[in-house]
């Protein structure tokens, strides 16, 4: 066929990934992938592990500082308040296909959220900000209560005096945490509160960016985060230890999938040329963990396939990254293996919120191009002519 | 605060709105915005609203070519099946709040829809492409069913027998349309179906690069395409004509808000130069419809408008666009302006799926990049400390 209707320019470059174009100037958050930093406002993520909570944490990303007493004191009554998700929410969950995959079920329960905000058309940032935090809230329960009702468990009642993680892990297991398990909580809900323009936060902003809502840009970001190649990552990494089972079989599990080119989840990054140092966090919190278990053997399955990725991959500068460890603490902690996306999603959604609010700041559709190479000229034939 | 830290390109160029940025070749859609064209796989939409139905055209988006007779009454069944939606769908249509946003209602829907998919598993294209039939069919059900609940009215049950504009009009509308009215409907879903890579599009495609599954993607698209700069557009048109009135005060208003550098929706469009095809089409539907309804006031009132903003706006080569006289065309089919986005998507859920499948076709995760520009050595200071 001719190329008569042709009017672009011929061979454009095809920006496949987006790997090097910047979408937006940004505070929030500052991946430095040759030291090995991140940044939330500027403040270390090691720090942040070392003493921040969640709701501080969620305050610093959604209002860019840490809060004062009596700021703090408010998002954590207002997290508190949230996790009491409106019963309509509640009772669809309990209608819900019992093997439905968390991810879908959040997503639904996000989504079903939107149409009981109180206040849907203030579009203020303080609005959003506040919207963020009540979906923060609630987000939490929705993880926690499906898990519950496709247990056969009894819903454990949210309780606005606890601590976030405290009261999730109470949610989830039905049992009063220890104070080091909170912490633990507490610490991978600080890790996985932001991390710049990765996937998911880039299809919230896309949504956000025809000047949708908030809850519809959480929806996009869930439905984003799914996938394997992003959150379903910590399930894929976790499942591999598991399925390793014992340290000794662990090099040879990993030679044999590098040599049939095969995928080992939980390494490499597009950002980080060297240690993520969250991965590091997790590592450290899982050796202590399976120590104090009194379970080892996963940890050290995890060790030896870190070292021998690290050691076979060195020269590509493939290392663990967030996933790699996560999903070995959330098991230490008796969190089900396939709610660790789920709860991904409940921590990063105080990034995503920080994000959208932010492109709103100076919004523009977000409208690339892509490149026609079919035909032009089609001619209509009718359906009784075709062969 | 130092710099110490700062490793990033010192000032990259921002890809605002990534206007010029091609994010992957296609040959699903070209959008001639010089000559005022626009192709579907090499097919003119003005013969495709001339001589295709919307389950062909459909078929011609997801499989890249017309269908032969098999394979058009396979579509047609399958989509007429699809119709009937999972009763877990329905039920919870009608626990959702009477006064929601239909296109909350509708992400919510399809995302619960997500989990009552018969082949969860199966990822490849060929079963994408009959999953996406049968969103399609499902989504046509979810946007009547949940008009006919809000209003108290009974439900309609599909009619597999029947094309698909002529049993969504039925299910709305509770009455059997004329063969005109069903071929308005045909038309207004062959205009909608596709429109190469636009911000809902896209946000599918984000979603999709991270390996989620189909549904997820056109969650995702959903809860862009809801946005007043994207798919929101039509009903905001189709309400300033309502506002208007009267087409001698059409002008005025026009001016009037113009003269405040206010936003006309409906017109302008980030690809066409000249007249968009398809606003052509709807104009004419428009106008005969407005004739034959003994009704042509608001169709006045439209050209009025138009007319206007293209006088005035000229040398910004500004011009109506496809949701500039699609609301008209969904009032003149008797069909309430607040469902007119939910039948886009309804439309655009063949385009979306047909995007998403080709982009897995040679899938990279879609992850940009953004240029912090805040603080690089926040000290944590403990909450005591605070002022």
């Amino acid at each position: 066929m001719g190329d008569a209707g042709r009017t672009v320019v011929d061979v454009p470059r095809i920006d496949k990934g987006l790997d090097n174009v910047y979408v937006k100037e940004t505070s929030i958050c500052f991946v430095d992938g040759v030291r090995g930093r991140l940044l939330y406002r500027g403040y270390d993520i090691r720090d942040l592990a070392d003493h921040s909570s969640f709701e501080e944490t969620a305050f610093l990303l959604l209002w860019g500082r840490l809060p004062n007493r009596e700021e703090l004191a408010r998002i954590r009554a207002d997290l508190g308040a949230a996790r009491a998700v409106p019963p309509a929410v509640l009772a669809s969950l309990r209608r819900m296909p019992k093997d439905a995959a968390p991810m879908d079920v959040l997503r639904t329960a996000v989504s079903l959220l939107g149409m009981h905000d109180g206040d849907r058309g203030d579009a203020s940032p303080e609005a959003n900000r506040r919207r963020a935090v009540r979906l923060l809230g609630s987000v939490a329960t929705i993880v926690a209560a499906y898990h519950r009702i496709r247990s056969g468990a009894r819903l454990v009642k949210p309780d606005p005096a606890r601590a976030h993680a405290d009261d999730f892990l109470r949610m989830v297991t039905g049992t009063r945490p220890g104070a080091s398990q909170t912490r633990v909580m507490d610490v991978a809900l600080i890790l996985y509160a932001d991390h710049s323009m990765n996937a998911s936060t880039f299809a919230a902003t896309v949504a956000a960016s025809t000047l949708s809502d908030l809850t519809s840009t959480i929806v996009a970001a869930i439905a984003a985060l799914k996938g394997p190649l992003h959150g379903g990552a910590i399930e894929a990494a976790f499942e591999a230890l598991r399925f390793i089972g014992r340290p000794e079989a662990a090099e040879a599990y990993v030679l044999d999938v590098l040599g049939r080119h095969g995928k080992v989840f939980g390494f490499g990054h597009r950002v980080y040329k060297t240690y993520d140092p969250r991965a590091l966090i997790f590592q450290r919190i899982a050796k202590e963990l399976s120590e104090a278990a009194g379970d080892p053997d996963l940890y050290r399955v995890a060790d030896v396939v870190q070292e021998t990725v690290v050691r076979e991959l060195r020269a590509k500068h493939i290392f663990p990254n967030v996933d790699f460890y996560s999903g070995l603490v959330f098991h230490y902690l008796g969190l089900p293996p396939d709610l660790a996306t789920a709860i991904f999603a409940m921590s990063r959604t105080a990034g995503w919120a920080a994000h959208v609010i932010e492109y709103w700041e100076d919004n523009r559709i977000l409208r690339p191009l892509d490149h026609y190479v079919g035909p032009t000229d089609a001619l209509y034939v009718p359906l009784e002519d075709r062969s």
